[in-house]
């Protein structure tokens, strides 16, 4: 890759690609993708899989053992150490969640003291609206105040935990600003662009691109994209020099039309889109460097 | 204005600018500028002076007399009464607020008809941090769920009254999409994008191009730029073939350091920078024309 | 691919790319690449290939059987003549020559009448720097007036072949304009975007969608990438809905390190790309029909 | 300014404007507009009214009495006494001609160091389309190969003046790129971005945005705009943390219809402006510390 191209690779090495791979995912079911983990075991096999198929990182929510989501603490540890048992992959937890408070969810983080956790950066409207239907299948409001990130931030930063930066919107970056006088997040940043909620910013190469341009030149980032267009956007994202997140949480195809079997089907798919354009998969010693992970 | 520039003109007018003045706003007080009208009668008389200083929409919260904010049909109506006793200035009221609920803040546009209403289209935090105190001024979640905006945008439908669409971020121009397909919206669409606000898209001009290029291209377009970035942004607008706003809803001062005495030495000093780049402020009925308001 | 991309789409099929084959060039050698074809038999056959392989055009300059580039309308005759006979793939021929003047290739134009045929749309330093021998490898001035770009353009008006207006830079794409207003050229406009030139726009993903957002709504348009950051832009490219062009003249190499054996080896990884992304490659007569060609 | 706009800023001051008055030109003459300077002592005389209305820096070419472009060394000598006897300006020498030889052009710059010098960046048609008379006015082609551009480097930096870099389209920009690598040219780089000339990038705000973000962080920028599209690019430079260039070069209109009777009366302009939206005009000595001329 040139030097032109360093404009949009900000932090990231543009010649490794961190692959995260979103395992579980709070409300899919196996009724709708029979390759849904919940268990502990179910989730570290899945997560040693992913490995081997080229991913860096796994994000993981927890679930019962029936598949409901779960916030607690003994299973988050579980899930951890059945991970790290299988494999050398990082461990990244989701804190996220509509109606569960801050404080649950802040524990789990501080107990468990994964490697990453997910830290949403903004409030917005989250919703899913069927044209065929002619009506909202959702419509919620994503509350995250500042004094909640704030509260989970600082849970974060007392653990020793990085935070990835979920950022739905182009408001949601510009979110970090106080918290950075404050002291509470530290460069390098980590971000995930997340896109294709209604909501939150619509799902086009062109404002991936202008999200890439509010970060910082050292911060590293990630695309999500959110069902049908995960592929597209996985495609502009390697272009660019970003990393990618695929996995059952996000999308259940690997093409139109074929649901994929494992979270390893969707990993092996990213990991031969970046080879096509010259980028290898990162192994998770190369994820920790690359995103300064201590 | 040459035919390179259509591109961020949208559907506005190259040669003429929209100015309104946000006369009033619904938490600024006396204390803070004296020039802030509450009364029927005060606001009138700003918006004939704003009109005599070339604006040609006022938009408007109303007050009791002592300044609160209300939410009344009666004294909607009388300020409307008010005003057009005065001038033939275009009349938009304010439906925003934090925490009253959608169905009083519809009545009384229901009820009043105003040519203009606005029209909130997403949700976000709406938060203020002072870097010398090292806190956040304050730090609300302003919710606007899918639900609300619909109930709002059907009563306007029904009351023939324009929806002028508020988009703090990215994510609100593109929660049209639904509205659109619905038929709740119809083209050509009108838009004010806010910049500025803690929890919104930045205030650069950068930003300020990002969000025009997500407009349809026949749809008309203003910026309001909150507090000390306003004027900077107000220069930005006009440059591209934007309208604006400007007035004490939005900022006190004329300059650094020199508050207003009236709404209309803010529409006055946004007059000449329009003059300076080429464009006259457009009157009531250009007005009208130009946003398609029967 | 949803709506919220039409905007880099424009004109293009959003389910369909149309992969064009540069398939010989003027100045590469077999000595650099075997697999370069010299006769119109050759030429024919690579032609052939890659329509199997998934291209719909294929870009061709015409070469003396020692490999010289030739302007000779014979030639160029005898290749569409042998093309044709083995394939529906639409014919595409070069006109481009640093020092040929502009007669001569206007001639082979208007006599051979290809489909359609490239049309430089200005000027600009056309350089090679190696960083490893600090010295310009090459370091020309591409001249293309405009009485020359309207000399060439008048005879494809006159022999009814499609333009594809080369753009190397963004003025490139301005200077549509006069020829516009003259008449001299009809929309919808097809473009080329031709990236990783010193001397020409560099070859960033933000500069696509840069040079994309230029274009009128219903152009059609592909990317050219030039030697090593072919492969990102054409990844780039797919996921902005836009078209591509592979083939021997622009890169040589399938992967780092792995030279092509044949035009169709560089075809059938940007087909790959394609369906990674969720599109197909378009056949010949899909392709006509996208491009507006007769 | 708030941080936020750090971005488009660059190296520039975003609360100090470096006004440059472009005094002369080299085709402009006082049967168009009687202000235009010829002799040294018109041309001081000139530069010190700019300076006293706002100007920091005077962009100037020399004239013989009768108003021939010159390129001689005396005259050049005389006008920088003249100038430097009446005002501390920055004094910065054109070198840009269509026909003139780069040996003639590079003599004067060694022979009298200005403080600047502008030196162009690369090759592009240089036109001007009369839509009224469907015809060109004019259509050269502006040659500057790489050959050329380095010896004028190289002589600027044997002679210590600082280049202005004249980019016309994206590319110039990066044609920066080996001379940097080549040790030709050193950070913290100055720019003109120039727009409105057509073959060069068409004049709208969106493409002055993305001229800026090619430029390194620490560069300084000003905006050029051409002829009637000036004063919104001005508007916009100012908007985005820019510094700007007026004069009589570029335009004589102080607006629509009224020209300027000095090259003063468009230094004022520009000063009001950049008042308007916050920003004082600085010193000749604050403009030497801004582009770092020592
Ligand atoms: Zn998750
Ligand atoms: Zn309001
Ligand atoms: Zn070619
Ligand atoms: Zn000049």
């Amino acid at each position: 890759m040139t030097d032109a191209n360093r404009e949009s690779v900000k932090g990231n090495d543009p010649d490794r690609v961190v692959i995260s791979a979103a395992l579980t995912g709070a409300l899919t079911t196996r009724d709708q993708c029979e390759a849904i983990p919940y268990t502990a075991e179910e989730i570290a096999e899945e997560a040693a899989a992913a490995r081997e198929a080229g991913a860096a990182v796994a994000h993981i929510h927890a679930r019962t053992d029936n598949g409901s989501p779960t916030y607690s603490t003994e299973r988050y540890q579980e899930i951890k150490d059945e991970v790290q048992a299988r494999t050398d992959i990082v461990v990244n937890f989701s804190t996220g969640a509509i109606h569960e408070p801050v404080e649950s969810r802040a524990e789990y983080v501080r107990e468990t003291q994964p490697e990453v956790a997910a830290l949403n950066m903004g409030s917005m409207n989250y919703a899913k609206y069927s044209e065929s239907r002619e009506d909202y299948v959702f419509d919620m409001v994503f509350e995250n105040s500042f004094s909640e990130i704030r509260e989970m931030v600082t849970t974060m930063q007392e653990a020793g935990v990085k935070p990835e930066l979920e950022c739905f919107d182009t408001g949601h970056i510009g979110n970090t600003r106080p918290l950075l006088a404050e002291g509470k997040l530290e460069h390098p940043l980590h971000f995930s662009l997340i896109m294709g909620v209604l909501g939150g910013i619509p799902a086009t190469a062109e404002n991936l691109a202008h999200q890439v341009r509010q970060l910082p030149d050292d911060a590293t980032w990630q695309v999500i994209g959110i069902s049908e267009d995960q592929w597209r956007l996985v495609g502009a994202a390697l272009a660019m020099g970003g990393n990618v997140r695929v996995g059952l949480e996000d999308n259940f195809y690997v093409s139109d039309g074929e649901m994929a079997e494992s979270n390893a089907d969707l990993v092996e798919k990213a990991a031969r889109m970046a080879r096509d354009v010259g980028r290898e998969p990162a192994t998770p010693d190369e994820a920790r460097e690359i995103m300064s992970i201590d």
